[in-house]
């Protein structure tokens, strides 16, 4: 399965150190540049609003099947835990939409490293995406 | 961008006309087969819980940039929908794992059509997850 990079990620974290656990604990400000090629897929996308954003982990180890995770004594394996070091390194974030500039999104609450492929963007819909867990 | 299938879906799907409109709303059981390379991934991967499954949708339109969704009246980009149809076709549901054998997982939640390549499944985590939206 062949994936297009529709956009790139500019994020203040410059290596996989400086990038927070979890996107959601952070509250920097991370730039989504859409491609223009694909800037009128973004009709709609508004302002305030929460996306889930899929980036490819470029850096990721994808030989690794399992981890001991930072709150675990264990190994867990990586379909177990949210590990970015799987198979295929997709990573998630629920984002915040705060400032759009045409194709450059201004988003809150993402964790990836600068540089870092965009893959995709969806809104996030809570009767869809929020479980009973 | 180069994904393996890490899986393969079995669903009561065989077209996407018989899909659900989303996984959420359905009650049927689909089958997970991770490929025997990966089950190691599974340690800990536990009944009961919730799992976010990303999966290949290999019958969608890669080229739409826009949509008319079944509950708008006018066009909007594929990055503020949850068509399937987008240049980077993966599908997102958060799904149950009802019950495991070995490496073949048994959920509630998926809309996927039979046969579908799997790309990724990580437990759900409401704080990670969850938004204010």
């Amino acid at each position: 399965m062949e994936l297009k990079e529709i956009g790139r990620i500019y994020s203040p974290y410059k290596t996989v150190k400086e990038a927070p656990r979890q996107g959601k604990i952070s509250d920097k400000f991370c730039e989504i540049e859409i491609f223009p090629a694909y800037e009128t897929a973004l009709l709609h996308a508004d302002e305030g609003r929460y996306y889930v954003v899929l980036y490819f982990a470029h850096e990721a180890d994808r030989t690794a099947l399992q981890t001991v995770p930072p709150w675990a004594k264990e190994p867990y394996g990586v379909f177990a835990s949210r590990s970015p070091h799987r198979p295929n390194p997709i990573n998630l974030c629920v984002v915040k939409l705060v400032r759009r500039e045409k194709n450059r999104l201004f988003v809150i609450g993402l964790d990836a490293i600068d540089g870092s492929g965009l893959i995709d963007i969806k809104p996030y819909v809570r009767e869809l995406d929020e479980a009973e867990a």
